[in-house]
C-alpha cells in the first residue's frame, strides 16, 4: 500500500499518438491528499469518447493518455479528511475529477458545467500534474467525486451507468420527464441509446428507437438538419442532444415555434445524479447490457465500438486483467 | 345595421397580386352567427406577416386579400348565443380566428398551436368563405376569439398587443420568466422586438438589446448561425424564436450541450394570454410605442416598414379614414 507522504507507481494501459493504440504504460500518481480516496479500479467501461480522444478526433489530446471514465473500484486508502467513503467500499468515478466550487452551476451542484471542471483523464489536475483514466490500477480522486455504489448492483454492470447512464438520466430528470406514460424518441442504438431505452422504459415510458446506418444518417443531417426530427414531436416537445454530432445542426424557425419544441441539450449528468441514478438501477432492478473483456482485448474492442460491434457496451475488467504483473511493475 | 339573416357588404383594403399594393375592395362577410360578434373596426396594426402574405412571400397568398391582424374595433351586433361581449364593448382580434377545439393544444387553451388553426386573413373559413382582415370597416369573428379590451387602454396602443405583445408575453410566461431580476436579450428592435423590451422590463428584468444592421445580420447568420447568440446563454439559457429567419439556424451539438442551452420558439399567444397582457399592460401603465396613420397611407407605410423606417409599429386608424364613404359602398 502507498502513503500519504509518497507518490503512488500505477500500471496504466495508453495511448502515445494518434494512432489511438494502447499499451501498458506505468506512471505515477499524486500522494494521497486529505480528501483523496484511492481507487483500485476493477472496471472500466468503454466510451465512444475514449475513441474521439486517443484519436486526438477533438484537437486536444496530449500523450501519452490513459482513457477511461466509467470506472468501479474498490476504496484502499482514504485521505485524513475523507467523509464519505471507507476502506473496502465498492465506488464509482466518471467523467469529471475537479470543479471550481464556486461558480453558480457548482453551488447548485451541477459541477458538470463549471467551466473549470476537470476532466477524469487528458487534463491538467490542480498540482499541475496530467489526469489519467480507469484503464489502470489505481486512480486517485477527490471524494467529492467519488460516488459509492450501492449493494445490488454488479460492479461491472454499474461501470456504463456512470457516463452513459447518467448522461440519459440528467435530461429526464432536469426537462421534467419522470413522470410515467411519455412517449419519446432515441435517436441512435448505442452505449448510450440503450441506456436511454432502459431508463425511460423504466420510467414507464413508451419508447420509440430511431436509428438508420451511418451513411443514411450523415445523408440526412446533411441536406435536412435537424428538421425530420422536429417534425416528429408534439407541442413542448424537446430534442435533447446528448452526444456530439459531427455535422452542424440545422433547422427552420417554424419548426420550433409552430409547436413551442425546443432543441436542447445535456452533458453527463452531475455526482448527485448518478449517486440517484444507481439507486433508481437498485429499485427498478435495470441492469446494463454489456460485453466484458480483458484489458489485452482494449485496442479490438475500440475498433469493434469504432464500427458499431457491440451490444450495447464493452467493460474491461480491470482487476482480472493483472495489469502490474503483466508490465512487470512493483506491487504498490 | 345587418341582420342574422342576411350577408354585410364591407369595404377593405386587399392587395390583389404579389405587389402587395392595397387599395379598396368591397366584399361580403358571412351572416352574423350565433357565437359570432359584428365588429366595428377602430384601428388595425401593421405586422410585418402583413407583407410576407400581401408579397406571397410564403407562397401561400390568396387574392383579393384584406390584410391586419391587430385588430381593435367596437361590438356592432351579437350573436343569440354570444355570452362574453356585448354591443359597445370596444374588443381586439388577433391572429386566429378558429381552431379545432378538441385537440390536445387546444383543450389547453393554447390554440395557437392547433393545427386546423384558421387565420384572420388568407384562410378559410369553417363556411368554406375566404376570412379577411382588419384593413376593413368590419369584421365577424366567433366570440372565442374576441378578447375585451380594458378601460384605461386606449384602442390604438391596444392594437400592437394583440400579436407583437403577445408574441412575447407568451414565452416570458410559459418558460417561467416572469419573477423579476432576470438577463435578458432582444434580437432586433422592430414591432415584436420594442413590445419585448417593454414587456420584459415591466416584468423587472434587465433587458440588452442586440440589433445589427440587415446586411451584417445576414453575414452572421450565414456564416455562424445561430452560434454566436448561443454564447451570450448561461446555464439554463434559451433563445427563444419568435419570428421566421429566412435562412435556417445553424449551430453545433456543443453549443446546447456544455450549458444546457435551449434553441426554442414560441408562437404569438393564446386569447386567455392576450387578455393577461392587456391586463398586465393596464397595471403597469405600458404602453406600445406607435406611429398612426390613415389607411391612404397604408401603402407608403408598408414600404417604409419593409425598409425599418418605422418606431415601432404603424396603426391605421381605420375608424377615421372613412373607408365606405370613399369606396361609394352602401352604409351598412
Amino acid at each position: 500500500m502507498g502513503s500519504l507522504a509518497s507518490e503512488r507507481t500505477v500500471v496504466g494501459w495508453a495511448a502515445r499518438d494518434a494512432t489511438g493504440h494502447l499499451s501498458p504504460y506505468t506512471y505515477t500518481v499524486r500522494k494521497t491528499g486529505p480528501e483523496d480516496v484511492v481507487v483500485k479500479v476493477l472496471y472500466c467501461g468503454i466510451c465512444h469518447t475514449d475513441i474521439h480522444q486517443a484519436k486526438n478526433h477533438l484537437g486536444a489530446s496530449k500523450y501519452p493518455m490513459v482513457p477511461g471514465h466509467e470506472v468501479v473500484g474498490e476504496v484502499v486508502e482514504v485521505g485524513p479528511e475523507v467523509s464519505k467513503h471507507r476502506v473496502g467500499d465498492v465506488v464509482g468515478v466518471g467523467v469529471i475529477v475537479g470543479c471550481c466550487r464556486e461558480c453558480r452551476p457548482c453551488k447548485a451542484n451541477v459541477e458538470q458545467y463549471c467551466n473549470k471542471r476537470i476532466w477524469s483523464y487528458n487534463d491538467v489536475y490542480t498540482d499541475g500534474q496530467p489526469t489519467q483514466g480507469g484503464f489502470a490500477s489505481t486512480m486517485v480522486v477527490d471524494q467529492k467525486f467519488v460516488v459509492p455504489i450501492p449493494a445490488g448492483l454488479a460492479p461491472e454492470q454499474a461501470a456504463p451507468l456512470l457516463c452513459a447512464g447518467v448522461t440519459v438520466y440528467s435530461p429526464l430528470k432536469h426537462f421534467g420527464l419522470t413522470a410515467p406514460g411519455l412517449r419519446g424518441g432515441i435517436l441512435g442504438l448505442g452505449g448510450v441509446g440503450h441506456m436511454g431505452v432502459k431508463v425511460a422504459k423504466a420510467m414507464g415510458h413508451h419508447v420509440t428507437v430511431i436509428s438508420s446506418s451511418s451513411r443514411k444518417r450523415a445523408e440526412a443531417m446533411d441536406e435536412l438538419g435537424a428538421d425530420p426530427y422536429l417534425a416528429l414531436l408534439r407541442l413542448d416537445g424537446k430534442h435533447v442532444l446528448l452526444g456530439v454530432v459531427g455535422e452542424p445542426l440545422s433547422f427552420v424557425a417554424p419548426m420550433v415555434m409552430l409547436g413551442r419544441k425546443a432543441v436542447t441539450g445535456s452533458f453527463i449528468g452531475s455526482v448527485d445524479e448518478t449517486a440517484e441514478l444507481l439507486r433508481f438501477c437498485v429499485d427498478k432492478g435495470l441492469t446494463s447490457q454489456i460485453e466484458v473483456v480483458k484489458m489485452g482485448y482494449v485496442n479490438e474492442a475500440l475498433e469493434r465500438l469504432e464500427r458499431n460491434d457491440v451490444r450495447y457496451r464493452f467493460v474491461v475488467d480491470v482487476v482480472g486483467s493483472n495489469i502490474e504483473e503483466a508490465a512487470g511493475a512493483p506491487a504498490n
